[in-house]
């Protein structure tokens, strides 16, 4: 079984790059500066269908990734969460959340309407995190 | 700084016990099974907070926490999440979700109105539940 990103997952993302477990995509939406890492294993779901080691690097990642966001933009709170109700394949959202966002202090899924970057912006602010994940 | 645990966490839950580095909360919302992790450390809010000893010890905390919910309750999804937008002591929520409960595919936060357990059914939930996690 080879993994392929979940076409949910790419369809509202752009491609970061890829750290030594996960894929990073940036959640095309400028509400929020907003990651998602993607382990790149087939079938998983769930944070404990990884095993103690793998747990380690994706929690690793996570932290590498909350990082780079806080270098690259201004927020107040992080959120972390892997929900999964929709898409299945296993992927942890790092979101940087401001008291004047969009939807503060509620959770961020499903709520606001998804405000794209304009294509310039993206590309900056992809090119930043990848200088700050080292890749 | 002494570490005690938020009121507003304390106010909706009931004390499971404690592992070595965190306090475990039971949600008391028969909606979904539902844990509550506190790191008893002054002052902390964010994962990237902890050193990465620590991170590691609440990860496997989760591990835990995760595996002795499905032990003891059935559901399909966990949702791990932390955000702390409104408490912002560091807590991971580890919970159980089914496509038959309140809120699903939602997220749970701030969405279906709470239904308290009767006391019995909870007693014998958090005697089921501190037999799994060793306490």
């Amino acid at each position: 079984m080879t993994w392929s990103l979940h076409p949910k997952l790419s369809e509202l993302t752009t491609e970061v790059g890829d750290l030594p477990l996960s894929r990073v995509l940036l959640e095309n939406d400028s509400n929020y500066p907003w990651l998602i890492l993607v382990p790149r294993m087939a079938g998983i779901s769930e944070l404990i269908d990884l095993d103690p080691n793998e747990q380690v690097q994706l929690l690793g990642e996570i932290d590498a990734a909350s990082r780079a966001l806080k270098a690259v933009a201004t927020f107040e709170k992080l959120n972390i969460g892997a929900l999964g109700n929709m898409v299945k394949q296993l992927h942890v959202h790092v979101i940087g959340r401001s008291s004047t966002d969009a939807t503060w202090p509620k959770p961020v899924w499903g709520l606001a309407k998804p405000v794209p970057y304009e294509p310039e912006a993206r590309n900056v602010l992809v090119k930043k995190l990848r200088h700050e994940l080292k890749m």
